[in-house]
Parts: structure tokens; C-alpha cells; sequence
């Protein structure tokens, strides 16, 4: 199994959950409210569309400074990899989820859609650490991490990781901070960090 | 990053909104009217169908001639080309929208959402334009544009900006006269200009 | 715009538009009939499913066919693929159509939509064909087909638009008939032909 | 028609079946029962979406093992591997049928449902050794197989067609754990086996 091959399969994934995310956001009846009203209340809609695009964004530059330094690939990465995308593929749901219930559901179950979004987060943050753990360790990178880089790799992922489970207490206590903060993670990626830049974290 | 990826990323994404677009024509029910007069009534789904179809092939068409004279991508580019590709999935939605409420809407409704319509166009326009801006302005296309492919840039840029700020105020006076705009820029597009054409605006 | 460039799009929009068409076939509501007479019910949906898979799959191979042959792309060229894939992103539509009326529409509803749908079929055959022609015309193919090539291209292609023509046609008298005769118009085209072989008609 | 095509066109079409399937899981109406109970009575969704999801990437494994061995493709392969899309683009309905029967369905209803679900497979494995069979006897593969690595094949392609035909039969008796042997085909094919891991199997 060649790398491209799995690098245009991945791509393809990550660009069809992202597109797909615009599909949670359903055409209020026309017969309701006033427009400008029922776009308003659309904002959670809005919002998880957001992070969630910028998250998947996130994940696929990710993916591809990991894929980048990859010189073999092994059975065990690709199904770490498809793992990985079934994570990707299965972002529509949550957040569908957290935004439908951040407008109509009771605050018990505006707090478990949150929570669940960025558990969703976490699961998928943790099965791309693996892969990378996985390749590291197997020695399919094409040349080893300084420990300089590996620090900076491992610091990376713990603000993400660390950032989710935050986001997850948090869930409990306000739905919108929660996703304020799986917003402020995606952000944090948008900067290349220092090592990190060249070590793709 | 490598210039290839961000390309199959963009074109998967540009690819997938586009067909998703058809998803919005919902199939009339077979219990009510005529199927002849139920297709009928659909007029408002096909032309916001074709109007964002020829609009996503365009930007695609613009966004090949941007990245084919870029020698080198930057993060930051990426992201800009990120927030491009939020704007290009999201357009299925205005299109629903515009969509279903010139079939059903009030007038008022009518109005507000042909400028959402034209507004999402607008702010897709000038997502893009940043884009050629900032790699203008950071040397990163392959030769300098020259100054007559500036203008030409530039008065092509504005055209689609201001017929899309067109198309919002237009909005409020007729919907379907806005939602025609819109498509005017589309055609416009199609004429490759004369200095333009070898810049791709 | 490179010729690469437009074949990937094009790729992307017919791979999407045939896999989109399996969300036209909904689940039956497991609280009516038994599962076995439901299924049975959704016959006009495997159907058409089936035959619009099969369809865009012939027009994914013609369209192969005629993109090898073709040396250089122009901006026109281009928009006349835009066009193509147009239609082939509608397919969905009319196919969801065809299925509904001939489930549960009056004997008039199934008429016009398995009309609506051969017409759809109708006018991307004479889309793609104007592409092949405008090619032709422009000196755009990589070697100028020979006399027997041109009659042998003209006559593949006028059984599909006499076929779909037929088809029309014959919606109005059966609906599953006209059904029937789109799909033998696409087992048509599996035969390779004997010089369109090479001509790829 | 080149391989690169159909095994790009193919991709698409994994990728894009891959990433639908998210779409069957519905979000639950946030005026019901609690968000914790509603999600409990998903499992069904997710536990489909699971098997399907990692079936899709196991028969994408196996059709690149067989594409990097063919090294010419005739028109009848590109209609066989047209036939196998068609099952591919197809799992997503009887996915979204199974869970939803496993949900509310009656006895009756979630026996047939699973069964439809495991005979998809079946069809689709069948298919694919169709494929397979086809392009030994045609001479197209790169190199002849070996007695052993035809035997192993022959073995691997067995316990896949066996299991899941067992699965149809357990339908009746349970469907629940017909969706288990589904899934523990999927997971048997995640080990290379032993001669058939080079001859993708």
C-alpha cells in the first residue's frame, strides 16, 4: 500500500466530512418566524460549522507534516489510519448534535452535547498520537526526531488533548464556553509553534 | 505544506459543494398538485442551483490560475486557503435558503435572504482576494505581476465585488432581480478579459 | 488550466454525483408495513438508482475517452465541461423523481418525471457532444480522427440521443418502459463499438 | 483508460460511501427524551456505521492489492470495477436500514434488515472476486500468482463469502449478532494472513 495512496484517500475523506458539515444546517420554514429572526437562532448552527471545519482543517495539515516524514508505511498505520478517519467522517454527527441542541435542548442536554462534540475531539487527537507514536516507534519516519522536536511534538498534542478534556469539564457548566473553547484549540494550531513548525505537530 | 495538496484538498472541496448543490431540489410530494405545476414552482431551486454551481466553478477556475503562479505556500496562506474553502462549503446553505424562500417566504423574508445569498458571494470574493493579496504582497508568486496585470486584476476583482454589492442592495428591492446579479457576475467571469487572462482574475 | 486539473474535477463530480445517488432511497418507516413488502415497494428506486449509476459511469468513460485525445484546453473548452457537469451533478435530482412518481405518484406524475428524467439524460448526451464537437472544430484533439472515426463517433453517439429521445417519448405511454430504455441506452454503450473503440464514442 | 483513472475514480468513490455514512445517524429530537437515553438507542447507528465504515476501508485495501498487480485494464475489468463501485456506493442504505429496524423495527423487520446487510456484502465480495478471477484468467496481473498464493486467495476470499453468508443465516436468529460476524469479517481482514499478505487477499 503506497503512501499516496493513502495520503489521497485520507484527503478525500477529510475534504468530503468538512464539505458535508454544511449539511446540519437546515433551510428554516419559511412559514415561521421572521427570517432575520430564525437566522439568529441558526447560531449554534453556525458556530459548531466553524470549529468543526477549521478542526477537521487542522487535523488534515497535521496529517500531512506526519505523512510527509513517513517513509514506509506499514498494515498497522493504515488501520491506525482509517481509524483515525473514522473519527473524521463521524464529525458531522457531533456536530449536528451539539448545534441542534444548543437551540432546542433542555441544559442537561445542551451539557452532554458539548461534552460529547469534544470527547469526539479527544478520541481523534488521541488516535492521530498514536499513529505518530506508532511510526515513531517503529522507526518509519524518514529521519528520527530530535528530542528537541519530540518535546515540542508532545507539548503540541497536550495543549490539544488538555484543551478537549477541558473543554469536556467544562461541558457541564456551559455548552458555549465548551465550544468556545474546541474553537480556541483549533486556534492555537494556526500558529506553527517554534520546533514544532518543522516537526509538523 | 506542498502546493499539490493544498491544490487536491481545494479541488475535492470546490468538487464537493458543487454536487451537493442538488441535494437542496427536494422532490415534491406525490399527494399534492400537478407534478407539472409542482416543477413549476421549483424554478427558484434550479436557478439558485445553476447560479451557485457556475459561481463555485468559477472561484475554482480563479483559485487554479492563483495557485499555478504561486511558487511557494506559506501557513499562512493555507489558512487563508482554509477560510476560502469555509466560504466555498458553506454555499450550499444560501443556496437552500434563497431558494426556499422565493418559493415560500414573505417578502420581506425574500429580501433578506437573496442578500445573505450575495453576501456570502461578496465575503467568499474577498476571502479570495486576500489571498492574492497577501501573496503579492509576500513575493511568493513566480514573477512579478506587472503593473498593467495589476489593473487588470484589480478592475476584474472589483467588478465581481461591487456587482455582488450590487446584489445586496438589490436584494431588498427585488429577490429575483438580486438572485440574476449574481448570475451576471457568474457569466462575466466566463470572458477571460484581455491582460487578465494571463493573470486569472 | 491544465487538462490534469480539469479531469481531476471532473473525477471528483461524477464520483460524488454517482455515490450521492443512494441517498434518494430512504428507509422505510419501521412502524408501517412489513419490511418485506417495503422493500419490495422501493423497486422504482433500486431501479433507477442502478441505472443512473451505470449512466454516469458510461459518461465517466466517454468522458476519459475524450479528454486522452485532447492536446490542449481553452477557457472555452473548459466552460463546455462546466456545463457537462452541470447536468451530471443534477442526475440526482431527476432520479430521485422518477423513483418517488413511480411509487406513489398518479399514472400522469409518472409520465412527465420518467420524461423529465430520459430529458436529462437527453441533454447531457448533447452537452457532452458539443464538447466533442467544439474540440473537433477548434483542432484541439491530439491527432484529427479519420472519416470512418467521425461516422463511427456520430452514430454512437445519435443511438444514445435517439434512444433517450425514444425514451421521452415513450414515458408518456410507461413509465417503467422509458425507464427500462434508459437503461438499455447505458448497457449500449458497455459494447466497446468497433473503430469508436478507439474513438471512445 | 488508463489504471491511474479507475483507481482514482474508485477512491472517490470509497472515500465519498466512507464519509455518507455519518448521514444515517440522525440526530434525536432535542424535545424528547433525555439526550443520555436518546443516545443509548443510537448504539444500533453506531455500531452499523462502525462495521460499514471499516468494511468500506477493507475492500479499499483489497482493491489496491489487486491494482498494483494488474498491469493492463480492458473495458470488461473497468465494468466489472463499475459493478463493484455500485455495491460500494449502495452500503449506506442498508447500513441506515439496519439501524433503524435495530432501533424500532419489529422481530420480523430486524431479521430481514440484517440479513439485507450481510447479503450487501456478500454481493459486493462476490463481486470483487469476480474481479479478481477475471483479470487471473485474462492474463492481466503483473506476474502469475503461485499454487500457494492462489490457494491463499482462495482461502482468504472463502472466509470472507463464509462469513458473511453465515451472517445472513444468523439474521433470522439474532440480528444483533449478524451485525457481529459482519463486523469480525471486517477484523479478519485487518491481519495480513500469511502468503495472501502479498497477494492482498
Amino acid at each position: 500500500m503506497s503512501k499516496a495512496r493513502i495520503e489521497t484517500f485520507s484527503d478525500g475523506v477529510f475534504a468530503i466530512a468538512a464539505t458535508l458539515l454544511v449539511l446540519e444546517i437546515k433551510v428554516p420554514s419559511a412559514a415561521g418566524h421572521s427570517l432575520s429572526h430564525e437566522l439568529g437562532r441558526l447560531w449554534p448552527s453556525f458556530a459548531a460549522f466553524v470549529v468543526s471545519f477549521f478542526t477537521i482543517g487542522i487535523i488534515w495539515v497535521n496529517h500531512h507534516a506526519l505523512y510527509d516524514r513517513i517513509k514506509e508505511c506499514t498494515r498497522t498505520l493504515m488501520f491506525l489510519n482509517l481509524f483515525l478517519l473514522l473519527w473524521v467522517s463521524f464529525i458531522p454527527f457531533p456536530t449536528a448534535l451539539v448545534a441542534g441542541y444548543l437551540r432546542d435542548g433542555t441544559a442537561a442536554g445542551q451539557h452532554l452535547a458539548a461534552a460529547f462534540y469534544a470527547a469526539t475531539f479527544l478520541l481523534m487527537g488521541l488516535t492521530f498520537f498514536l499513529s505518530y507514536y506508532y511510526a515513531g516507534r517503529k522507526k518509519l519516519l524518514s529521519e528520527e526526531l530530535t528530542l528537541v522536536q519530540v518535546r515540542a511534538l508532545l507539548r503540541r498534542n497536550a495543549v490539544g488533548q488538555l484543551g478537549y478534556a477541558a473543554a469536556i469539564g467544562v461541558a457541564f457548566v456551559s455548552a458555549p464556553a465548551s465550544l468556545a473553547i474546541s474553537g480556541l484549540v483549533a486556534a492555537y494550531y494556526v500558529h506553527p509553534g517554534r520546533a514544532a513548525s518543522k516537526a509538523g505537530g
